[in-house]
């Protein structure tokens, strides 16, 4: 079971910590603990005591998938039906039973400070924990010292599990669907969207049932031509004809069941210029030398050094935005950071990504990539990718 | 400009609430007041003081775009680039000081309670106003008291401008590409993800430059079969091929620049049974009742009521969820709810939609069907639509 290993890690945190119970809302930490990937924003709990049994509070119809991945208690409550009690008030007469159980004058954990957030598998419309669960949480344990546990969370959920290395690993293999529909629609006369729909349409008609993946959504974004060298910004698909010869810009956030993938590819629409190919293969070798670098001990500060130091020998400087980050929960993990000076530090299992890239006006455009990996002793072992090349 | 009646509606109300500044931070909410949508979630405030000018805060590569809707007081931070003062050094000191020049004894405005979200153009990754943010503005505000502002947001929001009924003009008929996509789709041998795919590729290809569309995706979920008689659960695409004559329904999300369309859609990929033919027009009999009812001074009970009956009267029982909703700033506005008993009164302008449904064995399924409109003294006018039928 999926949930076990994580309340087993979690629980003497939270003892030492002197937090009775801790609730758990946000999705993504939902499905850190438990290993079930809510459909709807917020209608889905975790209530993890310090000692003792956690709880996973779900709507009735998601009970029998949850049961699949999580073997603690499994409690429901009713959604979207007028006709029964709300979730609300389910939800709360729940809590207060929980808390009963578990309260044992500590404090009540919540994610306070958990402001940056992956969607749901119902990705239009998001649920965040400000002040209307902290009151839920206070009023439900009976007017309970709440602390924020989000940078616990955050930690514990950089290195990740067995099971959870699985499921990045479809993630990013599904990534490749995507990544190979953009090779083959990045042509001369092509459109920025209709690149990206490609794209996208690849990831949900072949991801979905791949390995088993069921919620599964592509949000590729294309970007192509001499704009590309202001490429490191966030950029939008347009309606704008890829020209001959003319670089393009794949960035792709891929969700498989509630895991994610980064992903960024540059290729030519026709025959790359020597200066292109040149830039092209710095900033390969900068990530090759990123990946290399990410072993447990090292520091978010060496990853980064790395790969500049790899770039700036190649002839080419590389841009000054993050090398890297964590990934996996979402797209952009709190830790480690791959920025210079990063004091974070790699351990075994956290998987990251390394993005370098070259953008100026005489490559007429940019040129970024970016894979995942997971860190190991030997340096960071790539999850998926491509076998294609600039051109 | 687009930000003005939004600032002058608001100002009267912070200073009624003894409230001298609102800091504003919510992608949706920094649209509302100011007509830009943001590009990555957080990386935007607008401060909106009870008495002079407004000042929106972005990114510097977004204020030529933020120039265009917004004429209030401009200014900017750097972002994702490391060799420059962070983007939080920077905002800090431009809210520092803005405290000194709007602080006059009274609180500050915070989206305290805001805990549904709208995704932002980078849609993959959405922040959240919490801790961090409060401590943010408590400290930029010397340590001012901080007053939730997230219901006079929501209240305000719930009534359009006729720019912004434009903008859902263009999200509506937006939404139309992938609903006559679905159509064409919705054939036996097809699989729930195929045609997912096909909604979601029209709406990006036909919509990106559609009456200057920028920023556009589609949230498509595809059901179909008997599995529909659950159909008022949230469901989700699967690999599954629709067989002949079965209904297939669609659930589309719809973002065009911050706007949100909502729609369902129900067909048959062959013929209809008179059963479900009969059921379909008492569907699309109740949400036109529905919209019918929707004059201002009317309540959301009455709105509710009004499908309910039309439905009944038709020889089926319309499900127990809600009516319809709000729409626009988000795929469902906090008010008016159309639920029974709804007290929430509708208002000119108001944006909502109807989505009766009905779901039973007999029909082998489940139909819905979902509109949105605006609440006018003869009734609320739809905006956009399809003219096909169930078969």
């Amino acid at each position: 079971m999926a949930g076990d290993v994580r309340v087993e890690q979690l629980q003497p945190q939270l003892a030492s910590s002197g937090i009775d119970v801790a609730v758990i809302r946000v999705p993504e930490n939902v499905l850190f603990v438990t290993g079930h990937f809510v459909q709807i924003a917020g209608a889905g709990f975790v209530v993890v005591p310090a000692e003792g049994r956690a709880t996973l509070l779900v709507p009735e119809y998601e009970a029998p998938e949850a049961a699949e991945v999580w073997d603690g208690e499994l409690e429901t409550f009713p959604v979207i039906r007028n006709d029964r009690p709300s979730a609300l008030e389910v939800v709360r007469e729940r809590l207060e039973a929980l808390a009963a159980r578990h309260r044992n004058g500590g404090t009540v954990g919540y994610e306070g400070s958990s402001e940056t957030l992956a969607p749901p598998a119902q990705a239009g419309e998001v649920n965040a924990v400000a002040r209307p669960t902290q009151r839920l949480i206070e009023e439900a344990f009976g007017g309970a010292e709440l602390t924020d546990v989000t940078e616990l969370l955050e930690a514990t959920k950089a290195v990740k599990t067995t099971r959870e290395l699985e499921k990045l690993e479809i993630a990013n293999e599904v990534a490749g669907f995507g990544m190979h529909a953009f090779k083959e629609a990045s042509r001369a006369g092509r459109t920025e969207v209709e690149i990206s729909a490609a794209v996208e349409s690849a990831i949900t008609v072949e991801g979905h049932g791949y390995r088993g993946a069921r919620v599964v959504r592509g949000y590729a974004t294309i970007y192509s031509g001499p704009d590309l060298q202001h490429g490191w910004q966030y950029f939008r698909s347009r309606p704008r004809r890829v020209e001959p010869d003319e670089l393009v810009m794949l960035e792709l956030g891929t969700l498989v069941d509630g895991y994610w993938a980064d992903h960024t590819r540059t290729v030519v629409a026709g025959r790359a210029s020597s200066a292109q190919r040149a830039a092209y293969e710095a900033v390969r070798e900068a990530a090759a030398a990123a990946l290399a670098a990410a072993v447990p001990g090292a520091t978010g500060g060496d990853v980064d050094a790395a790969s500049r130091a790899t770039c700036a020998s190649a002839g080419f400087e590389q841009f000054p935005h993050h090398t890297g980050h964590g990934v996996g929960f979402r797209l952009h993990e709190s830790r480690p950071q791959l920025v210079p000076g990063s004091t974070h530090e790699l351990r075994e299992n956290m998987v990251i990504v390394a993005e370098p890239g070259v953008y100026r006006a005489e490559l007429d455009g940019g040129i970024r990539y970016e894979d995942a990996a997971v860190v190991r002793p030997g340096g960071a072992q790539m999850l998926g990718g491509t076998d294609y090349d600039l051109d």
